[in-house]
């Protein structure tokens, strides 16, 4: 049977500007699937795995800036969907979740494949809805056209994230034979037009005034897309007042002239006069997550005197511990509001800069020295990625090997990366979401935890060729021999690092990727062009390390740093 | 650093009969991997995939009858425990999940691996617990030490199922040179003697007294452990009545000499007179879901007069929409008081035996002359399955088949299903855990929809030899085109079955298993005897067949059972 409030569903979404829907099969969401797959203004795709489907959709998210729309069935379905949800809220990438269910009165009548779906994603959606089971009468069909628009405007409004709406299904879920899904012309859509969180010019003017108490401004960025007209704003900044500004690989800020991006190694540096060089008097962040170990505990011991958050809306998180101000308005806004406010002092911006150009170019000699192992692989990797291609770092150590190395003004590479949770649970589903909606290669630089426990990312009939995925395998969770405290350990080896025995090229066989096992450095040098030719196809690059090995190379890295004359 | 509180955790476990610790790698849960490492008393093992680990750690509990333990690092690695924590609260299975967190003040403040863990299993939990962050006052070591006690108690008491301590944790995690894990010889320790739900002698009298109105009693067993003394006590109400006991395969009631076994098949005929004389006056049901859809429909619409409900504690369901009545006590109890109290009807009794054993002799001879389908394979696998092993049914069409064809008392095999939640995301898993804490052979029937979706739960480094998958490969949710309304729509193949291309043999390789093809009747006997020998070790017989050739031999049985003179 036909309900046409379901059938609306997509006709609004299609409205409001939505293009991909990832589907998982099911049968009580059949009213929804054929919705979406009949209307005609929709890329849809179907994954059966709803972990990875929901990682994937995320990854389209990412790529478009519009919500993907995912649909599933009732039961568990909706609950594999959570951690990539989770990522979602925290990363700000906005999804519409659509989970099909029982009517209310079968919950909890041992029916199958039937939960407690309602709020079932808890405190990790921007907002829950529940569709009206009973569509006959005006309001009720006023309510599920309004709902729609409302979570879609909910799903993009500033901060973005995930919505959800839980849609109660009596059968017969399909349409009789000689029923025609119409789509309806007198749909409601409620647009909204967003808030554009412009500095006032009081504040504007109070902010102008209260900086001239600081001479040692830091800019430090979170996780953010790439955004060029950020990007012309922090360079009018701080080329005007001589503000430093530092940012992780995933703060997308590397084809900045000026920006400081070694910091991982030069913050780590032992001594303490040269560091206290670096303590900023006036803070200012923007963005999302830092990864940098090193920056996050410089900035907690050398604290500013200020610390301002530019943040539009929503929970301002205090990273640093030293946070005093929360300023609402985009960062380009507030940049561009305080260029040429103040002048900082030489010393500091000198500071920086020494220590930065120093970390640059030990790293430029101790990479290309280096034996191989997992550091000196990924400089290799990195140095090599297509220009204007996608990065997508896997959590944790390859997210952590690509911030040392960093990436160059010139290779206008953008890099993703889940560290809204920062979990392993979703890489590769990520990086395969945003290489089919768009058209630049995507390399993701993964470990093989993360690789394996995220396989099915790779399971369904849409692999697409601009895709390459470079696994570190180390045959373990190599993290916890690099960390202190787990390598000491007498459960090191078992509870820990966790041997796990796979290679992937019986995945790229199932899959029917191109596969290269790389052993040395020679090796690699080798393989990578065909790897990132344009048509080399969806193609896997396994780089075989030992653990053990890693571990050594690392601490001699780290080793070389704490003698670094900075 | 060692907190002694956390060192306790693993202690109250082993005093209070845990056996099996399952976790997964991580760094922030290192202070519980090292308290329960080290311990002694537990098999702990690892499993980096949190879903397949949570669904392993149900199969072990179905197993012991005891909590299995989880421990998981901070972050979605929680999440990725909830389809399996859901299927564990329907199935009532008890888990202790210990999820290690970030303290408090960290929450949203945009570290790594942070997200709102408090409650995160929302509605699919009997208790959540927050462990305390400081332990240095007497009382906050009380409040752990209690704690620890009360979600033991509550995981084991009717109905038993998961429950969840969220444990905040500061660094440092591990232990300083030197200082050494030891376990508290004064822990506190609650036990608790579990109520018996006997029922008292006053409403037995009055049952006693009420059954008296009825002649035609039918029992329906829902889904159960197998229960030897539950099995007695129906044996005896059975006998000295003339009741009726069906049950799915699910129900494990297979041994019990009487019992009516094939009402899937005879009570989907067509003739309203025949089905009119299998018409229960009193309908007596206990244990969990029924999978038979035909009888959940002929009850719901040949209802009885009245029907009691017997379950010691909790929601009961009212899954024929016939409930007249709950029995607050064991099924033992009440059918043990009830024995003798009445006398059914001959007609009605020799009507269910009569189509009983109609069903069964169709079935034979259907089966045995049935061309090569999933239908006439899932009988002779059932066959030949070894006396006294267990046999997992996945979610959607191998559980149907299984219950279509049923089991043999003499063959002593017990039945597992997720039919909890009926997903089909964890059916591996499961089978593996009930395989590892077991000596019987565990075979596990599914079809390559769930198989793949669960591969993870092969992925570690405890591939138990007593394991043994057969794959119903279509290479699609083959169950899309059984079932009436997605056949007829022009989205079944692309967006209902969801054509999948894998087949297992790259699996196999990946984990060192043995494989065998099945592609005809005549490769599938010669191949049995060697798959189930006890030296085979872990196994996979992947069984090809054709999704529309299955539908057209399942449309044709459902023909014949139309044809069938009950």
């Amino acid at each position: 049977m036909i309900i046409q409030p379901v059938v609306n569903i997509a006709e609004i979404c299609a409205r409001k500007g939505v293009e991909n829907v990832l589907l998982s099969p099911g049968s009580r969401c059949a009213p929804l699937t054929i919705a979406f797959a009949r209307h005609g203004g929709f890329t849809v795709r179907t994954v059966s795995d709803e972990r990875a489907a929901a990682f994937i959709a995320l990854g389209m998210a990412l790529t478009t800036g519009k919500p993907t729309v995912l649909v599933c069935t009732s039961g568990t379905a909706a609950l594999n969907y959570a951690p990539a949800v989770a990522e979602a809220y925290f990363q700000q990438v906005p999804l519409l979740i659509l989970t099909a269910d029982r009517p209310t009165e079968w919950i909890d009548q041992l029916d199958g494949q039937t939960i407690r779906q309602q709020n079932v994603f808890g405190q990790h959606i921007k907002q829950s809805y529940t569709f009206p089971l009973d569509v006959t009468h005006p309001d009720a069909i006023w309510h599920s056209e309004r709902m729609v628009s409302e979570a879609l405007n909910e799903a993009v409004a500033y901060p973005a994230g995930p919505v959800h709406i839980n849609v109660p299904l009596r059968e017969p879920f399909y349409p009789a034979p000689g029923e025609e899904v119409k789509y309806d012309a007198k749909v409601k859509v409620i647009e909204e037009e967003t808030q554009e969180f412009i500095l006032s010019q009081n504040v504007s003017l109070k902010l102008q005034e209260e900086i001239l108490k600081y001479s040692r401004v830091l800019v430090v960025a979170g996780q953010q897309k790439y955004n060029l007209h950020q990007l012309q704003s922090l360079y009018a900044f701080t080329q005007s007042t001589g503000a430093i500004l530092v940012g992780d690989t995933i703060s997308n800020i590397h084809e900045m002239p000026g920006a400081v991006r070694y910091q991982d190694v030069f913050l780590s540096c032992p001594d303490a006069d040269k560091l206290k060089l670096l303590q900023p008097d006036l803070l200012i962040t923007f963005g999302k997550s830092v990864i940098s170990k090193s920056m996050k505990l410089f900035l907690r011991k050398y604290k500013p005197e200020a610390h301002w958050h530019v943040q539009p809306a929503g929970q301002a998180a205090d990273t640093f511990q030293a946070l005093t101000k929360v300023v609402r308005c985009t960062p380009p806004s507030f940049f561009y509001s305080l260029a040429g406010s103040i002048k900082n002092k030489a010393a500091f911006t000198k500071a920086w800069h020494g220590m930065n150009e120093k970390a640059g170019e030990f790293l430029q000699t101790y990479t290309s020295n280096a034996i191989y192992s997992e550091l000196s692989v990924v400089a290799k990797v990195m140095q090599q990625l297509p220009v204007k291609s996608n990065l997508h770092l896997a959590n944790s150590m390859a997210v952590r090997y690509a911030n040392i190395i960093s990436l160059k003004p010139e290779q206008e590479v953008e890099v993703f990366a889940n560290r809204g949770t920062s979990g392993i649970d979703g890489s590769t589903s990520t990086a395969v979401g945003c290489a089919l909606s768009g058209k630049k290669i995507n390399t993701l630089l993964t470990g093989d935890m993360a690789f394996f426990y995220d396989r099915n990312g790779l399971w369904h009939n849409y692999l697409p060729d601009n895709l390459r995925i470079v696994i570190l395998n180390n045959h373990a969770g190599g993290i916890f021999r690099l960390i202190d405290g787990p390598k000491q350990q007498p459960e090191l080896a078992t509870y820990f690092e966790t041997k796990q025995a796979l290679n992937a090229e019986n995945t790229a066989r199932d899959f029917g990727m191109k596969y290269m096992a790389i052993h040395t450095l020679e090796e690699l040098d080798k393989a990578l062009p065909d790897f990132f030719a344009a048509k080399a196809g969806a193609s896997i690059l396994e780089i075989f390390t030992d653990s053990p090995d890693n571990a050594e190379v690392f601490e001699k890295y780290r080793r070389a740093i704490r003698g670094i004359e900075f």
